[in-house]
């Protein structure tokens, strides 16, 4: 069955193109105009109950004045698309109005959640008596778990006694990695500073090498490190770090190894590889276009995740109870209550098998080669780096016509950088198009272009490019 | 206008309580026959695309099989209810399937996020230049980060150095606190020890000699004491402690007070007490029946959260975007992604206006002290305690038959442990109303009934007694 937009729906390309271009991606207003109150729309909250019909004008106000993420031509984040399977299943999660902690108030999303994990668990590649997990809010919270249970390994006191039971930590990720990892070193007590940085090469992949001899350095520091993540799809590049040689770099030294991973598709999933992974960090929420939010962190020893939260709070999980409470979850949770996050996946992987999550994974990679296509062989556009898109991240600058003579340098660097916010800034005022831009190393504000919506066609990438051309042909 | 459930709306209260008798408040099943398919219901993830009739039908299983945490006789835990405008609000949150990280892909809920924090400042008493916050998956989330931010003001090297900057801490919760304090003292890397467990008087409230001696007795075992939390409605007796006080030994002794907690109506906020508070927690899913999950920590110093976990990932949140970036969130999140909280409670209080949500509680506060009237003359039931209600919870024991002529002891209290599990097993299977139990310090199982959801009446509360009574009548 087909869960695409609406939109998409159109059998003839030229009223899609004509209906596109009358929808807009944002109908954007700076926060203090939308804080004085636009054509009447105020945010204050009153003393006293509003109509009925005011309530509608609200709701229709926060939509018009909201970002279309849904929009085919939203290439801003990686959660993006629409999902109408989805979206039903949210729905009926939020009529349901429960919670995760406990077989007794979520019997069937209970579950749910043990058949999806897996599921997770054996296209990751473990086996059927390995592997644990649960749903949490967000990918860094994710992550965040990964070094929580990694660490509650190295040293099980440090539950009840904290940091001071063990020696400094030191874990490792590379500079391209996402910045969860230092921010959940800061949360966990272990501090940003015992996160060691690796170096990546041009293509944003950690280099084993550079990963072995921080290894051991920190241990020449007097510091333990136990624990590797490894990113397959990072944040800006896409890049795939090297897992084999990550993973015996980890089982040489013996440490933790995470995997970061953003594609969702079995070709990705290199059993050999993952089969050694610790825990991996999956986000339905990005290439299989789940509604926000999605995730879930996979631990491969069973029990861990529930050793290293559990503090057996009698008083809500009662262990007499008529059925078998082992089904209870909310010992390997960090959090007490728990979104349920799981109905809307399980629907749509009742709509769409497997196989329609793979063509639709599949759909986003063709998107990604078409614009690296496009972009190589048009001069007004230069790529970030030149080999073929790994996933559905494509990076490039656009070179205006004021700044094609000059030679590279620092001129013309300080220049380009200017370049991308000035059209990213007319696109918002426009509406027409969304797609994000940031610096990276050494390199100045280039555009990041990220595919996860299967409502996009190539027609709204030739006019992606075409806009960028229009709204910078005069910088 | 009303925002009540379709039960309510039936004027003929006999055909109220008809309806009522005829629809479950869940229809259960243990996880092994849930598993093997009950009626053609299967969880199996398929390789391809169901039909769109198959998935309406496991939509109609799983809500059949679920809990109707919305169903009036629903007493199990304090989010119940189902609020029509918050259900709205869920939807079109979505439908907009969008993320809190910047004001870019958020517009409207970051600056409803910015509304809501100023009303609730307000409420707790804080000043217009005080006050700062974040919505946050759950309450226990909430209080993390009270804990959180209270560390790095302490020592803000924390965040780079890690616990090895700071001697060992320790910080002050009752013993009929919730369990998160604890929880997150593990996932901080304080370690569950450094959580001092204060005493509490026969009510469940903190005895403040006891906060002080405790304090005293960290200090001279060389602990630094930094943190204390107080609990404003606990979650088994509905306690609140005796906030001045300890707002007086918090100054003392120059230590963070967190206050967790529970009534949302203004008369529960003392302001001369709430304005000392450093940090409170505040869960709109529970007594304000938003839909799960709506939870949120108040800072009262501007600028900390930020300060405490801004990375700067310029990557992620550009800082030469075409508005002005102080809207953009994102760093000031232990998450990156954060999910749409803030527009179902928006909704819900432009539907209903304070004054609503004030009669709404207040009507909870009446169904608990009108159960309190009835066990108190009902000699099949004793009253866990003999002060009447502070807030919506009630606990209770009932004595079964064979148990009335027992003098007090360890043979009846072993035997009366066993009666409320084997009534809510029974409860559970009759499927006819819910409510939870649990045993407590040195008392055994007892039922503790809570009320949030605002279409209980009376009568409900007459039926869960009579169903008890009958349930147990042969124990």
């Amino acid at each position: 069955m087909s869960t695409r937009t609406p939109l998409l729906v159109l059998g003839n390309i030229s009223t899609r193109s004509k209906i596109l271009c009358l929808s807009k991606v944002l109908d954007f207003h700076h926060p203090h105009q939308l804080k004085d109150g636009l054509e009447g729309f105020s945010l204050d909250l009153p003393e006293h109950a509003e109509t009925l019909e005011q309530i509608l004008v609200d709701c229709r106000d926060t939509l018009k004045y909201g970002v279309s993420t849904g929009h085919p031509r939203f290439f801003n984040q990686l959660s993006s698309g629409l999902d109408v399977i989805g979206v039903a299943g949210e729905w009926l999660t939020s009529t349901a109005n429960t919670n995760m902690f406990t077989y007794e108030v979520s019997p069937v999303f209970i579950l749910m959640e043990e058949v999806l994990l897996k599921k997770m668990q054996s296209i990751v590649g473990w086996s059927e008596d390995e592997g644990d997990g649960i749903f949490c809010p967000g990918g860094t919270i994710s992550n965040l778990y990964s070094i929580l249970v990694a660490r509650y390994r190295v040293c099980p006191e440090v539950k009840t006694k904290g940091m001071g039971a063990l020696p400094p930590l030191a874990l490792f990720t590379s500079e391209h990695s996402h910045y969860s990892v230092k921010k959940s070193a800061a949360v966990l007590g272990l501090g940003s500073e015992s996160v060691m940085v690796v170096t990546c090469d041009e293509r944003g992949k950690m280099i084993p090498a550079e990963l072995e001899s921080s290894i051991l350095a920190a241990k020449s520091k007097g510091l333990l490190p136990f624990y590797v993540n490894a990113t397959a799809g990072t944040t800006v590049y896409g890049a795939f770090d090297p897992l084999a040689a990550i993973a015996d770099i980890c089982h040489t030294h013996r440490l933790w190894m995470h995997v970061d991973v953003r594609p969702e598709q079995p070709k990705h999933f290199d059993h050999l590889i993952y089969v050694i992974a610790c825990s991996v960090t999956w986000n339905p929420h990005k290439m299989m276009c789940v509604p926000l939010q999605c995730s879930v962190i996979l631990v491969k020893k069973p029990g861990l995740l529930q050793e290293c939260n559990k503090l057996g709070a009698e008083y809500l999980f009662q262990t007499d109870k008529p059925y078998d409470v082992n089904y209870d979850t909310g010992d390997k949770s960090i959090q007490c209550g728990r979104h349920v996050d799981v109905f809307k996946l399980w629907l749509m992987w009742k709509a769409k098998g497997s196989d329609g999550f793979g063509s639709q994974v599949n759909k986003c990679l063709e998107n990604a080669e078409y614009l690296y296509d496009q972009l190589k062989r048009n001069s007004d556009f230069q790529l970030v780096f030149k080999h073929k898109p790994e996933h559905s991240n494509v990076c490039f600058w656009y070179i205006p016509p004021s700044l094609r003579a000059l030679q590279p340098g620092p001129d013309r660097d300080r220049r380009l950088h200017e370049v991308a916010p000035q059209i990213k800034g007319r696109m918002m005022e426009k509406g027409s198009v969304l797609i994000g831009y940031q610096p990276f190393g050494d390199k100045v504000n280039f555009f990041r272009c990220v595919f996860s919506n299967p409502a996009t066609q190539p027609e709204d990438i030739d006019f992606l490019l075409n806009e960028i051309i229009t709204l910078g042909a005069d910088l």
